[in-house]
């Protein structure tokens, strides 16, 4: 009888054509189901709360599994850890409830942008972040990010997305901070994300960061319902999925690093 | 006539095989005499404060120079930093004092060595810490390097150095913190470091921070004047040069990341 579990992933996605499995290319699910078929002996096909993109990190990326396997989930985890490479790691592993899934059960996402716009670049975070060429000013591009807090139809921030049944999503946060580090940081939890949606509006906010748009600018965008009115996609080293919440069923730990 | 110039670099090091020129490898002193033949015309030869080794990192290393060219240090500087590749980087050029030499003039170094001990690996920091599979104690890693702060013979905490007049140091600090983010971090200052001190010292304040030697265990290995009596030399990727003092002479910028 199989039985649920929910893993929770750390990676670098640098070396990685993204998550999703893809013939020919290092993928972040390739390489983890690889690493579960050689501690529990099963071919498993894993489910993540989401795909991220090739270049594009994860704190508390999840991911939904069966398996006849009988290994308490803390060996499983060991397991696992010694055989990944060192750019991935599982943070936890748990019994998840019968018929858990991960892209279906989920309730909230956030995930983290970071970006550096000191004149000198970060060799230590150059994998970890935007180099942004010119001070941008947080303080106008938090008052910008107001406008799309709440529930908007994102079509303005969706690249060439699947078709899908509604681009209406809910933005429960959009904070812009910046960090003791110095450092830029842009955190952001909805009810979901359209395709590359985050990276949409981190590009849009930068254009008010820089000078270039009002701070009613990524309003505007929105009401505009046109990709191409928007800022550019921001690049994939800045973004972080730090978690996903599906509300009682064991949660993912909370992210400590970037 | 030629001008003295001092260069303050950042560096990743997990890519060089070490600071100094050798045939058929990359090294950060080639790399960086390259960019300068690029961008001043001329063949130079620089000297830095100190080798750092293979996977040794720098916040700060002070380089020294001189050259015919005219050009200002703001723009060396920007031309630098086009022309060098994105783990290295120019943090500062400034004119120095005739005859500035960048290892005789130097009054104090200091280095930072960071530990990971929590039993879940950092896949962000996998190239800039000591990733240790076992909670060490920082109380007594504190109480532990009290015995080797001021003026010594550090002979137990050189590795297969080169002959030197003396092998006495003085370290001014030495400390071991819990950071924010969970790592160890130790800070250690000296009037000059022989060859693989500070890893030395790390491997050894780790035996006791681990619970397998008494506090006492520094000062014992530094009287023993013999480096076997010492912990194992820790990895080069936890290290980083932070800087270098040298006095009245032009100060390079204290370091922000790592």
């Amino acid at each position: 009888m199989k039985h649920s579990l929910k893993i929770t992933l750390a990676y670098d996605g640098t070396a990685y054509a993204g998550w999703q499995l893809q013939p020919d290319r290092l993928t972040v699910q390739g390489v983890l189901e690889t690493a579960l078929q050689k501690i529990t002996g099963e071919t498993i096909r894993v489910t993540a709360s989401g795909r991220t993109d090739a270049g594009v990190h994860a704190l508390g990326q999840v991911v939904g599994l069966t398996t006849h396997s009988q290994l308490p989930p803390e060996v499983l985890q060991k397991g696992l850890n010694a055989v990944l490479p060192d750019d991935i790691v599982v943070r936890e592993v748990c019994e998840a409830p019968a018929g858990f899934h991960a892209i279906r059960d989920a309730q909230r996402k956030r995930y983290r942008y970071v970006i550096n716009d000191a004149p000198i670049r970060d060799v230590f975070a150059r994998r970890y972040c935007w180099q942004f060429s010119q001070r941008l000013d947080e303080g106008a591009m938090q008052r910008a990010a107001r406008g799309l807090v709440g529930q908007h139809d994102f079509c303005s921030y969706e690249s060439r997305g699947a078709p899908r049944q509604t681009t209406i999503r809910t933005v429960y946060l959009l904070e812009v901070c910046r960090r003791e580090d110095g450092k830029l940081q842009i955190e952001i939890e909805a009810d979901g994300f359209l395709y590359n949606m985050v990276r949409a509006i981190v590009g849009t906010l930068v254009e008010v960061g820089r000078g270039a748009e009002a701070d009613t600018y990524p309003s505007q965008v929105l009401a505009a319902k046109n990709r191409s009115a928007g800022g550019a996609t921001a690049p994939p080293e800045g973004l972080f999925l730090v978690k996903v919440d599906y509300g009682n069923s064991c949660e993912s730990p909370t992210s400590s690093p970037a």
